[in-house]
């Protein structure tokens, strides 16, 4: 066991930092950032910002230039080792004779993890990892579980009043939060690789799901909205409008159906949008095909739900859900008004305990970040 | 406008301190604290334990003794002038020959605002009040909004699920919150001067809604416990059981409701219950003259509603509710299960905004202090 500095620590830290600079670009790779620090000194720092550019440690050995050798490198993921658009990141330490590399965490990929390392130890260099590992995993919570388990990080996204209701009985709903919150949405998009939402919602609201550049609230917000996050509606009837909104927004949208009607399906693509079928779970869309479809064919990382209670009932209900992200305004709208999640429990013992991850305020709207402890029953 | 220094603010937050030790007992009483100080020292202090016993004045002058002579006063409350079950507090100070008395709020009965601190002037003591002010009147909102409006500070108390749910469908509630939110609530109980039930919560749960010592988690526990706040249910049509175990619990059960039938009262008192008839509204109590009979004969400060969502509603619907205590533990229900109020609406327009008073967390749950927003149309 590796045993760190506090003075590593501090530059690991820096590292994290650095690679959650990355949060809105980086998708399908993972959030990376690499410091290299010579005699207390850092001579190079860097991080990844988009798939098909300079990895963190290329980025920050660049800057570094010469003074590369001797220096440690901070890296908050093991350095790769494979030919991927760009050289091996663990060849281009070696060439760069760094003294020493520290990782937060090896790779995540089951088939690769270590190698960065060996490939390092062979060289003479000083390597090891696992120094603010859960910081460094929360970067990543996406990348990591597509990794080891071939399936997506989901997000289930509500706006809710305190009483627990997202909308009036009619559906009115607009705006349960403020605008705070909402801009903490579009961040939320931003960093998702995919939005899922269900037909009824587009039939309903007619809803864009785009990450808008003037409700981001960040400085690189131009960059971000270039690459709009996959949309994703599923219609298992092919009830799509062909003139629908979300069809004209900038990015992709892509429709999940069971339907085999190739008609409706033409003239979807004809309207702009992809459409894909998937396997059916009593008439509907699977959502585990869905998710398993979203990881093989879009390398999905993080997925974001935003949709009503009867399909964000599903994904809880189908134990798919990392993490349940809650806005819950200050406000009752009473006992007819809709529920949070379609979720038809009659006994205790059914209910599904949630994990508190974070809990802060938003203007005047409290964000809930949970986890939902699915258990045997569940 | 008196001027206070950073000293004076000190000694008044160390009444407040004090004051605030008499919260469970003082009933019907305000709480209130009181600091002596001679040069630079505190000479004496005390707070109002309960009614009938020394004003919190009187206690600090007789530990000061000979040394109030000259010193400063600091009391949370105006010293009173007239003369209750003990003597008037502000001739008290004034044959204690002490030089200046700070409060931190005048009287709040309009009646007899100004005339204690008009007392210590006449005598030509230096007199002023207005430091710590709302931190003093967050002391005792009850005996405040009693004085000032004839009516109780109305709290609602609910446990409730992330999703907004009270109990399954089938009346299973047990337990959802944990045993830091239990205890709080018992503690809401013990500061309240009347607890208020509707008689289904009787007939589902048989509550008994008494003060526990072994639950309270408080030093002077056993104190506490010998005066329970009055019990209240409101039954308009006498459906409570005789056997109830609320009937039988320390401390008076009183049954408000609008049934003029004698068998059934008469019954009831038998039973160990009091029971009053009340003005009735859609052939239920009133819940506006069940306030004011409970300030009227009660002297009832502050008022704990523990009830389910039809009552609960109906209270918030009647514009009484100062605040709303939700206990939120982290689960899901279900969208079958029961909901925190009984709210008809059916438009955005309609509900109740709520201003955030305080949140934390209570072990595993969440509790949310919140004040209803009453506007025109509630």
């Amino acid at each position: 066991m590796a045993s760190f500095s506090e003075q590593d620590r501090s530059w690991m830290a820096r590292a994290i930092q650095l690679a959650a600079q990355g949060r809105y670009t980086t998708h399908p790779n993972p959030r990376v950032g690499c410091v290299l620090v010579r005699d207390g000194q850092i001579v190079g720092e860097g991080f990844h910002v988009r798939a098909g550019e300079g990895h963190a440690e290329v980025n920050a050995l660049r800057m570094a230039g010469d003074q590369a050798v001797g220096a440690t490198a901070y890296v908050t993921l093991e350095p790769c080792s494979h030919h991927g658009k760009t050289p091996p990141c663990a060849e281009a330490l070696v060439q760069a004779r760094v003294a020493r590399v520290v990782s937060a965490m090896v790779d995540p990929n089951p088939q690769v993890a270590g190698r960065g390392i060996k490939r390092l130890l062979k060289a003479g260099i000083e390597a090891s990892s696992g120094l603010l590992e859960a910081e460094a995993k929360a970067l990543n919570p996406g990348f990591i579980k597509r990794m080891e388990q071939g399936l997506p990080y989901v997000r289930v996204k509500t706006a809710s009043s305190l009483d627990g209701r997202t909308a009036m009985q009619s559906g009115e709903s607009q705006w349960i939060t403020g605008a705070a919150a909402r801009s903490d949405v579009q961040r939320l998009r931003a960093q998702s690789s995919v939005i899922v939402t269900g037909v009824d919602s587009i039939l309903h609201d007619d809803s864009s799901l785009t990450v808008r550049e003037n409700e981001l609230q960040l400085d690189n917000a131009a960059d971000i909205v270039q690459k709009q996050p996959l949309r994703v509606v599923l219609d298992s009837q092919l009830r799509m409008p062909l003139n629908a909104k979300i069809l004209l927004q900038p990015g992709r949208t892509l429709i999940a159906t069971v339907s085999q009607d190739a008609v409706k399906t033409g003239a979807l693509i004809q309207s702009g949008a992809e459409v894909v079928q998937l396997a059916a779970e009593q008439n509907r869309v699977s959502i585990r095909a869905l998710l398993e479809h979203l990881v093989t064919t879009e390398q999905c990382n993080e997925l974001l739900v935003e949709t009503g209670a009867s399909l964000a009932g599903a994904f809880i209900s189908a134990g798919v859900v990392d993490e349940l992200v809650v806005y819950q305004a200050m406000t009752l709208m009473g006992s007819d008004a809709r529920p949070m999640y379609r979720l038809p429990y009659s006994k205790m013992d059914e209910q599904i305990r949630l994990q508190l991850l974070d809990s802060r305020m938003l203007g005047d709207d409290l964000r809930l970040n949970l986890r939902p402890v699915y258990t045997e029953k569940n």
